[in-house]
């Protein structure tokens, strides 16, 4: 992933941690009610305090209509015991500019079309709180 | 942790997950509306498809006074990029006799006191929906 550079030190502290674990639970709110998690690769921390990733328009996380949708990322290193969790709004964005930045090899798996199938979008978390759990008494 | 016996082959999954990782990211929404994940410690999946928890009662992640309230679980191995995702019901429990089954030497650096704190309580998620993910194409 890539990582602009952060001066502040609960922004470097989510670098860290996705750069560790790459995958990142996004949680959101479905329409019935219920907490919903599932993984995404994270793609970028830029340089405003945003987390992007690539998502499906065929099965998407957020609302196209709804924007700054309340969001939760958790990045666990489970074998270090170490947790973070971010607290954001999330949007829907069509950018090809950005999407050519941002593609990657783990693309593919999800889209073997690339940035040319129709279903890709981008998705954009804008963090709001961080907080950040190790082991206790080195357990 | 405690594992009952497991009918359902996704309740096993969630055992085995669980019993791999120990700590969930339980994922609750604010009164503010945001959600916000932390760190907790599996103690037991019951042979009802209920997961338990030790939690405190001056930082309680979810309401008293609101039984059943919506709740995501996810449990990540980040080495295996394996991730688990359990959406619930969750509700404070007051039974000290549970709590006794439950108590483990995990409980000690969060209640010093142990089961005489009389800020700890159990909080208990009944399992509605899992999903599961492993790292595709063996990446």
């Amino acid at each position: 992933m890539e990582i602009d550079e952060q001066h502040d030190a609960a922004l470097a502290k989510v670098a860290e941690m996705a750069s560790g674990t790459k995958f990142a639970m996004l949680t959101t709110k479905e329409k019935d009610g219920t907490l919903r998690s599932r993984p995404m690769a994270t793609l970028q921390l830029d340089g405003e305090g945003n987390l992007w990733f690539f998502t499906s328009l065929s099965s998407p996380e957020i609302e196209e209509t709804q924007p700054d949708q309340q969001v939760s990322l958790s990045y666990s290193r489970s074998d270090k015991q170490e947790h973070l969790s971010v607290s954001g709004a999330a949007q829907l964005v069509h950018d090809r500019e950005k999407m050519k930045v941002l593609r990657s090899p783990w693309l593919k798996p999800w889209f073997p079309k690339g940035l040319d199938d129709p279903n890709l979008a981008l998705l954009k978390v804008s963090i709001m709180a961080v907080e950040y759990w190790d082991a206790p008494n080195g357990a």
